[in-house]
């Protein structure tokens, strides 16, 4: 049984990740040290997984520890970045040996498929939570942002929407199944588009991530790019699993159900080909859904009809339980 | 009332910290964008304040909020680093306007100090805890690690120790004493070593922070850099007030109450003239108090004679309550 921060860090958390020859210290001394790379912008964001806010007690540690990370992969993928160097913070209430090693596990494996080195660990004794720094390195210049887009500009979103809204409501759901097993995991451990977002630079005028829902997330791509915008809530991609299970409503856990971890990115009309070109070269669906307009707010249609939508967008600080 | 996560840091943290115009985009995006100088490692580091376990429920927030950044700070005075670019993720049981104004004057202060802009932040509704993630730069190789010294080194300490742990374990000290309210403003108010980290590089030959205390880090050190070390456990460097409050035993707070976000440093004898010419530039008062040795183990010794001490080593995750 490890008796302190440094010996739980040394077994569980030390060697955690890709090997990057542009690491020059890691883990162990007061801070890394690291050598960017020429001629590139480093990309850095955080965020937090809390227990009782983003998930709920007893959930498995190895969907935990992929998520940790990531939903902070994900912040680099929409700026068109590649994923370097995590640092974790971990709280814990006690040393549980099978929670880290599920949660380290769950880390790693996602870590070592983005070529992520976790160069930094710090623990503490508290209430669950995982928090993530992560940075990336982009090409000067190159990155995508929530800024950029134009009127006129066609929206596009990656992958499936809602599939995660789904599982959150099902928690029940029998195991055999396969269409609900298929929607737990993409809740418990997302896709973030990492390799999507690379192929965008040049081709996409703004990006961001779908960690909200796209009722919530682009109006801030859109407000960003000093837009409006409309979306055929018909054209929005749902999986099977959640034709099959979300029933008449689907489209609104799509629209509004969050953490499905996808992009939403917009790019001129003429570029649509380009687009398709970029998505089928790292083989991730992409589908085109709206566009932007220089009248400001979100305009929804269904059956080529505006229709009203009252769905609150999901805050995690100001909807969280307490 | 700020509403949501948006608002809030839009209203306390958007811009917090120092104007860097090495920042090409901060908080508002999916992440930021830095450019990082030419030449130089990137020096990164987190560390967690977390209530109950690092402050006691009614901590001032100003206080909180320099030391969540002090903490990380220290660090980074210890690879003689330059601190750029800091993220927070701040988990609060709900929005008290009235404690992030404060928390937010302690850390803005603090940042403007030492040239640090906040670029990213993050908000979640959870126990109180604040997470801080710096990156500084270093000239490439020039960094100061713990490994690096050798048997013969001398040992050196920044400042004076144990004000923190005395002004900790006073806490009903009268505000009128000035010794206690000196000793009180060390352990809310900590001075990291930021400008005498960097002019120890090239000079010093290895450094650790001082959170644990020296009984507890200096090992590290020492065992880092492959030697035991021996200390004059007289020699350490008490302030007036450690010596007027804390009596007999100050200097056992000194050896072992920790955070007191000073250096230790290594550095052979023949350096010691450029020790002290880089202290006097910075206007730090720095103190040799013992040298590392062969023979592995910290050995203390006491008016020349070798004294036994059995204070546990502060472990932020072994002893906090619970």
């Amino acid at each position: 049984m490890p008796g302190n921060e440094a010996d739980v860090i040394d077994m569980f958390l030390r060697h955690l990740g890709a090997v990057r020859t542009d690491v020059a210290l890691g883990i162990g001394d007061d801070a890394a040290l690291l050598r960017p790379a020429a001629g590139c912008e480093l990309v850095q964001t955080t965020d937090a997984l809390v227990e009782h806010v983003h998930f709920l007690p007893g959930a498995p540690p190895r969907s935990l520890g992929h998520r940790a990370l990531a939903v902070n992969l994900s912040d680099i993928a929409a700026m068109g970045a590649n994923p370097a160097w995590a640092l974790l913070s971990l709280t814990l209430p006690a040393v549980d040996e099978d929670w880290l090693a599920g949660f380290a596990a769950g880390f790693g494996t996602l870590a070592r498929a983005h070529g992520v080195a976790l160069v930094g660990g710090n623990l503490s004794r508290g209430p669950l939570t995982a928090t993530v720094l992560l940075s990336g390195q982009v090409p000067a210049g190159a990155a995508l942002r929530r800024s950029g887009a134009r009127d006129g500009d066609e929206i596009w979103v990656s992958g499936t929407l809602g599939d995660a809204a789904l599982a959150r409501q099902r928690p029940a759901a029998n195991e055999a199944d396969t269409h609900r097993a298929w929607l737990r995991a993409r809740h418990e451990f997302p896709s973030p588009r990492v390799a999507l977002g690379a192929a965008l630079r040049g081709i996409a005028s703004a990006c961001i991530d779908l960690s909200d829902g796209l009722f919530a997330d682009l109006p801030r791509l859109a407000g960003a790019s000093a837009c409006g915008a409309e979306l055929e809530v018909d054209q929005l991609p749902l999986s099977e699993a959640a034709r099959s299970i979300g029933g008449a409503e689907a489209w609104q856990q799509a629209l509004a159900g969050g953490e499905d971890y996808e992009l939403c990115f917009a790019a001129p009309p003429a570029r649509a080909a380009q687009v398709e070109a970029a998505a089928a070269q790292v083989a991730v669906p992409v589908r085109r859904c709206g566009r932007l307009r220089a009248q400001p707010g979100l305009e929804l249609r269904r059956e080529r009809a505006v229709i009203e939508f009252s769905h609150s967008a999901f805050d995690h600080f100001a909807s969280a339980p307490g």
